[in-house]
């Protein structure tokens, strides 16, 4: 078994940019990051994005409207950044506050500043293999690892487990495009599936993305599969300091037994996330700049 | 063995959008149908869509540019539609001329006015289960082909060959999306998957979009399989006067022995895309007039 050690890779994914960046001669790339209020979680994902933005070089603005920003309000603070030339990349942090519409704020971010890829036109372009538009980090993140795990899915049956509109269809979408590396057969389970175990059992190559946490069992995977387990979850562990312990969707111990190549829960999905983020960012400033 | 009768349901979907466009006071929901120069392919299309418009009671505007208009024109012509608070649902006839960028001309629609399914921002609004998305017709018709044949696809397995933009990608998305009738778990296949009749012979519901004269043969079906036949194919026979006679992607004698519902070709899915064409402009209609 192999382990795919996604602080690694998001490591070497972020070497390159550095470099990438570097030969820019000018104005460098810019992310936007919009946090708003103090929630700790999106404050601790701000830090981490900000801190790989100085490490590439990308340049970052960090706005933080107080909490009581109305979404009028939040809707003219990112038209603002739409329509300026200086910023190629928009991120709104979520969660946001309850009185924030979370679909319509990721709408109204410009399709081609949307480096976390939550646009619907991006979607869309996803489904359409038009290379100009933003896949969502994570789903994007995966495709890296599995690209630079030398696993290639053509000729594969890739199982997804999970519909969700951010992992479950864009890498369903992905992993189906007709280039390099993709060109898998896809099957896209989830909740309501008839023999669940079955069906994840046919993956040459099984995405975990439902949520619940140790769900896939060794009996539910063939030996020698891919397994990627995009899940984290808190459960209790009066062991740890801290009262719990993160694992993913996958039960680690029984399932990396049987894997060719799995990735560890933290450590595996969760580190490409900000790294594609980065790589997003430089696109839309070569998109839109024409560098 | 029943025969999914597309003739009839598409007939019965037509009765159903007249009574409700009788029931609309003042002004009538309006299709503007491009055809551009004089190809017979693109001339049978529109008068059949003309046809049922009429049937109906929409208003159909017929604009009938020469061969010779260039992309610019073509752009300035759609523009001016766009913006026609009178025109609900905007259809230009394909084949397209050669120096015609199809792609380009169907993201010039406007997606609210985009009736065909085929703009960038409604593929992603099925993805994302946007109720105010327009389906392309084709997969949009299939769907209603199965509702209306008491087909629901919940804990089904759906088997989709073919992975195009325009019947594929859109079917899959739709069988899965987390409503009444879908909920469906979706494999795509393609002419790259691996033991390509095994996966097939999984399906309890076959969506055959592939392409290739009766490639689908008994061997490749579960027995009681619903089967949609969605391909179109002249093969020389030198029986008919024509020359040739139209078959679909499943070898229909031997595959109508296994399954429990069927469509046939012509006459199942064929008729019922310009039903949903006219569905969709009805659609528009409501969704721009807030009728």
């Amino acid at each position: 078994m192999e382990l795919i050690d996604g602080n690694q890779i998001a490591a070497a994914l972020i070497a390159e940019l550095k470099t990438e960046v570097n030969a820019i001669s000018g104005r460098k790339p810019c992310i936007a990051l919009i946090r708003i209020g103090d929630d700790p979680a999106s404050l601790s994902y701000v830090t981490k994005k900000e801190k790989s933005a100085a490490e590439i070089g990308l340049t970052s603005r960090i706005i933080l409207p107080p909490v009581t920003i109305s979404q009028p309000e939040l809707f003219a603070l990112i038209d603002q950044l739409n329509a300026d030339p200086t910023v190629d990349g928009i991120l709104v942090q979520s969660p946001l506050p309850k009185h924030i519409n979370e679909v319509a704020v990721f709408g109204r971010v410009s399709a081609a500043k949307d480096v976390d890829g939550f646009n619907t036109l991006n979607l869309g372009k996803i489904a359409q293999e038009d290379e100009t538009g933003f896949a969502a980090c994570t789903p994007a993140g995966i495709m890296e690892l599995l690209a630079r795990s030398k696993v290639d899915l053509k000729g594969k049956h890739v199982v997804v487990v999970g519909r969700s509109l951010i992992v479950g269809k864009p890498i369903a979408l992905l992993a189906l495009q007709k280039k390099a590396g993709a060109n898998a057969t896809v099957t896209i389970c989830h909740s309501g599936t008839s023999n669940l175990p079955a069906m994840v059992r046919q993956a040459d190559v099984l995405v975990a993305a439902i949520g619940r946490p140790e769900f896939i069992t060794a009996d539910m995977v063939k030996p020698g599969a891919v397994v990627i387990d995009v899940g984290i979850n808190r459960v209790p562990d009066a062991t740890k300091k801290s009262g719990f312990r993160l694992v993913g969707d996958v039960h680690f111990p029984s399932v990396s037994a049987l894997a060719s190549k799995i990735t560890p829960v933290p450590g595996g999905v969760g580190p490409m996330t900000v790294a594609m983020l980065m790589k997003n960012t430089v696109k839309a400033f070569r998109l839109q700049t024409a560098h």
